[in-house]
């Protein structure tokens, strides 16, 4: 891995992400938190006693039950989209929701943010303050707070006008158990509405394309779907994803091999809005590799399959959920489309970059 | 404030830094817990109860008790430091140190750390690989555990090389209120060693210059320095802060502004090393306003100032710690240098930027 060079397709969150990851940072970063790989850290803390020179801490032990300690969810990502200001967001609206989205995707309830800002020399105060009001805006509508920062400063031609990190503190709800791992046959994959709004958008904005049904991110914080979810079907959701970079079918790859499971999905029943499909065909792509960023998989327990249906679809951001598959037991570790023409065909994680800076 | 475009001034850490906090970010982003202004906002957690829906939490009252409730600090920072490598450190270890540091500085032991990636395409994978064995070796010096991390690539030419940015999570100590408006008329005002090394080694390897002295960073992870600090003189600490950018003057200035109260400093007790004096005269440069990574400012009570100058001391990073002045009730919010002449001067924030990219 000491050997080559950094490609576009190693920040694709398809397969050479991936390989990053595991051949190279998990080789020096070893915590049992992050092996984990899931979209947040799940960090337990002891009750400091008064008299205590030190509050002790440990990470908890995957799944155990809460007993009475805190679990707090950790989680990080960086924007580096381009364009800045898009339909339906921008990237400090990205980078609350992003945040605000792999905490929720934990079964936690998050609270606190924090914002790291790398500028570009020359870029106008007026496109700053018009990302501070977004990230505060979507931060208020999803109820976080953001509460500690940082900004640097870099030369003309050293970034491209703005990056921003979000960083992300939740609670996990009580006796909630959720991971990658959790998946197993029988489960139903639900999905929580049209996949590839926010790739599609993007792309379409960034060459200078116009269709006619005008397309726009979905970029949206899911804490308040996970929210009602979770009450609806308490016990019955095993595993929750966002498909972002990568896609549908990088997240659903993800699940199967972490669960060891296999993942039967129907090409038909996954809902894909006309103007992504058209702006899909006439660039090529396929719209389960394509970015979401108000989206979710939820991977339940059979039994709870309707009810989590019902629920998501009574959520605002959920209107068009729909049950797309179920956990087999059967083609361990990997994802099966059933085709709109009835044939199947093995779905692997996105390879190579669709598109850099999707997020 | 909306108008005119982002300066480097704006990432000094000096008088511009502070302009576009206040007059920017903190008209969109309310938190108190981010008004507060210190290095890590300090958050108070409720137990969850085992029957709760959700579990509550709120913003700890400045200053109140710690009771029975954990505290939590959360800080981020991004680094930007140009050469990725030079004596004493690299980005890697800068990028723990510093989010190692801001926690400390709370009083809070740290625990947590996220790492979040920002490499533009072409970076050597080996050069990668020393950042994250550099990282993973700083942390366990630390004792903190890196524990979720996001990788962004972008196109070559859209950043340089690499950026990190890591926030952190720590624990506070119970009963322990540390803050920057508590200087008090009387307090003593320690300094842990020299400084000036980061900045001036930072500034003489990338201008290629060559001192008969080597030089070299003082990036080091300062929990275990301030955890002898806190346990020698146990409430008697009022502040901590690191002077990083913008140095020891800047530093000062916050405090003496936060806490309504001046602050005299004597020049000669100021430690500086002879390689760092003989750069700074060579480049013109005062070193109360190079950036420092591996030192802090105490400013404790009066009758514990020379137990917690012996504590600190007796570490390995404060062996050079001495008392450098006081704080007074005159001069509110200023900062007075009685120079080696037995001048008296006032000193301000930087203002300007000395130097980009210096963390």
């Amino acid at each position: 891995m000491t050997q080559g060079v950094i490609l576009l397709a190693h920040g694709s969150g398809g397969k050479l992400s991936h390989d990053l990851v595991e051949q190279l940072f998990l080789r020096h970063f070893t915590s049992p938190a992050l092996l984990n790989l899931d979209d947040s850290a799940i960090l337990e803390i002891q009750n400091p006693s008064p008299e205590g020179d030190l509050c002790k801490s440990r990470i908890s032990v995957p799944h155990a039950s809460g007993g009475q300690n805190a679990r707090l969810a950790f989680t990080t990502d960086s924007y580096v989209v381009s364009p800045l200001f898009f339909p339906g967001g921008d990237i400090g609206k990205l980078a609350v929701c992003g945040t605000v989205n792999d905490l929720s995707m934990s079964g936690a309830r998050p609270l606190w943010l924090s914002a790291g800002f790398i500028i570009e020399e020359g870029l106008p105060l007026a496109d700053l303050e018009r990302v501070a009001a977004s990230m505060a805006a979507t931060a208020e509508q999803a109820g976080v707070q953001i509460v500690t920062g940082d900004t640097k400063v870099v030369d003309r031609g050293s970034a491209d006008r703005l990056f921003i990190n979000t960083a992300g503190v939740g609670l996990l709800r009580p006796g909630v158990e959720i991971g990658g791992d959790r998946a197993r046959p029988g489960d139903a994959v639900l999905l929580s509405g049209t996949i590839g709004d926010h790739g599609m958008t993007i792309m379409t904005h960034r060459e200078g394309l116009r269709f006619d049904s005008p397309l726009a991110s979905d970029c949206a914080p899911l804490n308040g779907l996970v929210a009602v979810l979770l009450a609806a079907v308490p016990g019955m959701v095993h595993c929750l994803r966002d498909p972002t970079r990568g896609g549908l079918a990088t997240t659903l790859n993800e699940l199967a091999g972490r669960s060891r499971a296999g993942i039967a999905i129907d090409e038909t029943a996954v809902p894909v809005s006309e103007a992504v499909r058209a702006a899909c065909e006439l660039l090529g792509l396929d719209p389960l590799y394509v970015a979401n960023e108000g989206k979710l998989v939820a991977i339940v327990a059979p039994e709870a399959a309707e009810a989590a249906l019902a629920a998501l679809r009574a959520h605002e951001y959920g209107r068009q959920a729909a049950i797309v598959g179920q956990v087999t037991g059967t083609h361990l570790g990997r994802v099966v489309l059933r085709t709109a023409l009835g044939a199947r065909r093995v779905v692997d994680m996105l390879t190579g970059e669709q598109l850099p800076r999707i997020c």
